[in-house]
């Protein structure tokens, strides 16, 4: 009976995608559950899975919001 | 102090209604806190209740978004 | 596919008893599952329940540790 | 690598507020990311901070909706 | 920055093993690490991985304690 | 009504300390009280703090367990 809880940030990984796809929150379900089997032999049917997402106001990194983080982090790198 | 946190999909029991209903919310939150009452002997002042809704397409079960995994069980039992 | 979570401190309700007990952690997830039952129609067999025993040390409450915040309490009413 | 959750109801805090705002958002990450750093030497690039607004029908409180509570509160202390 | 918790009961997979074991987690914690990798583009070292183990007491399924659930649900099929 | 959780790994942070101290616990809870009034006027008895202490096997980072991943890091910046 596992529960797996993903949380990630409202964004798309895509140009013009404002979040995470049907089809990328479907495989991040299949995938998970199939690790659950293969490496504790749970059935699938026993597994639930919630993905959670937040908003990049709402995620912290570093003491900053997460979008600020980042900017910050890329301008020290550049 | 008990926490109690109770997590559904976000979808209605009855024709036409799309989410859990406030009537429901207040259902669910009198009887859990009665619940630890009764058991735990916990005043309901002590208690608090969250109800998070999860969208359908961001709750997995069988290693499936959970309508897909409605939808095969009901075709390999009709 | 409700998930139930019932988070309460490690401490037993009689005498003598230092922790939850095992008739009380089942009716504890008897309850819960029968109230999302009555009250959402979900089917017994489709609900989860975790529960979290958490150290006394590990709980805050009113900005002290709940065990000082209770003494503090009790003083103050006594 | 601490993650901080904090959860509260989705509600300002000032006349003509409905929600937290983004700035409120980012003192409860730097806040709380620098306590880590105060309390147990974690650097803040190894703090996540999530926080999660509930709606205030989805909050119970004195086995109670929030707003519920508070009101029935107020008016015996009135 | 994604964060992937797994809840499992505290059981072993093998005969003679009474937990999830060293290596099982560190399998859970690559496979759902490579999974955000490879569905959201997510870089190893921007996930945590959190695993909780649950007793088989603190478990519910089917308004019961899981091991009792699993030997009705056992006894029904045999 | 707020509820914050802090997660993070059971070990010390001085020399012969195996884990989170309680004066560091007690801490953590009055430093987030205080937060949350400071910041979004909640007072100090409405909120609740929960510590959970995760074992560093059950805690993944960069797709390893956090004490592999730490000799790594070490290894390579030494």
């Amino acid at each position: 009976m596992p529960i797996v809880t993903i949380q990630v940030t409202r964004e798309g990984t895509t140009p013009g995608a404002a979040s995470v796809t049907v089809e990328e929150k479907a495989a991040l379900i299949k995938g998970s559950s199939e690790l659950l089997r293969d490496v504790l032999g749970k059935p699938l049917e026993a597994t639930f899975v919630v993905i959670e997402e937040v908003d990049t106001d709402n995620w912290g990194w570093g003491g900053l919001p997460v979008q600020e983080f980042r900017r910050r982090r890329a301008s020290q790198t550049g």
